[in-house]
């Protein structure tokens, strides 16, 4: 067996699930809002850490557009970004997947995926392993707030052998 | 002819035309981009000055949920933000009516109007003047990025008589 490929099978994404991770960007049930511009707007305020540090550090918005990948999907590295927080809201409604997982020495261990439903982003904590950015389906845009400024963000590690990830 | 309404016609949207307020926040066909993930992501990157000062100031990401509007649009008030920028990015393909303005003396002056086209949204420079968001044809959730702090950061100018925005 020591051959076999790994694998994992995607959960469900939900904030309580990904709260060792950040947090999940979306309006529930359970959302509190502030009625502004006489009520016409309702403002869900506030519903991730944005996370700066370093030199000359500031908060920069982005758009990533993401190629489709089809499921399985084969995970060969995770990166993390230590002066940082990383979010990713989609711009479609559209499913996508995310992978995390805990650190040990410097290596992701305990990998955990989650799919992303229609209406969900993500925002990964400072130095939270993750994988790239896999949309399903179809190309999708995501608008991304993250961290600009002068030390280098990324670290990235390469698996031995990718993993297999399965819903 | 003293009691006319006075009337905005809208303008489209373009980064040229909307620099002395801000960025639209948009991929366009003059747009560079990094390749990561291994070439399967295009990042845009840095699209939008995201401005924040003030006392424990920091990067705020909130959703907002705009009822939609018909056009002519009855413009009643602006407002402006001076501990911040303030960005909006639709969450589905859709249009929406931008309205700012300069200042004189704290009055906003000089109206225009723009529509944003799908794919586009805007972030709003500190202290720039304007209106209310306005979606149109459908409720669209909007991911903002502005400001958290602890002075206050809305200021708000109530037109006597409102304007006419149209098409």
């Amino acid at each position: 067996m020591k051959n076999k490929m790994k694998t994992i099978t995607i959960e469900s994404l939900s904030q309580q699930a990904f709260a060792p991770f950040g947090e999940v960007i979306e309006i529930n049930k359970h959302s509190d809002f502030i009625a502004i511009n006489n009520g016409t707007t309702k403002r869900f305020h506030d519903l991730a850490k944005v996370q700066i540090k370093g030199i000359n550090a500031r908060t920069a918005i982005s758009i990533f557009r993401a190629s489709p990948f089809d499921l399985p999907y084969s995970l060969n590295f995770m990166e993390r970004h230590p002066y940082g927080s990383q979010s990713f809201m989609p711009l479609i409604p559209s499913k996508f997947l995310i992978i995390v997982a805990q650190d040990k020495d410097g290596v992701p261990t305990k990998l955990t995926a989650f799919l992303a439903n229609e209406g969900q982003g993500v925002n990964y904590h400072s130095n939270i392993w993750h994988g790239a950015l896999v949309a399903l389906e179809k190309q999708t845009d995501f608008l991304v707030v993250d961290r600009e400024g002068e030390e280098n963000n990324l670290e990235l590690y390469n698996f031995e052998k990718p993993y297999r990830v399965e819903l």
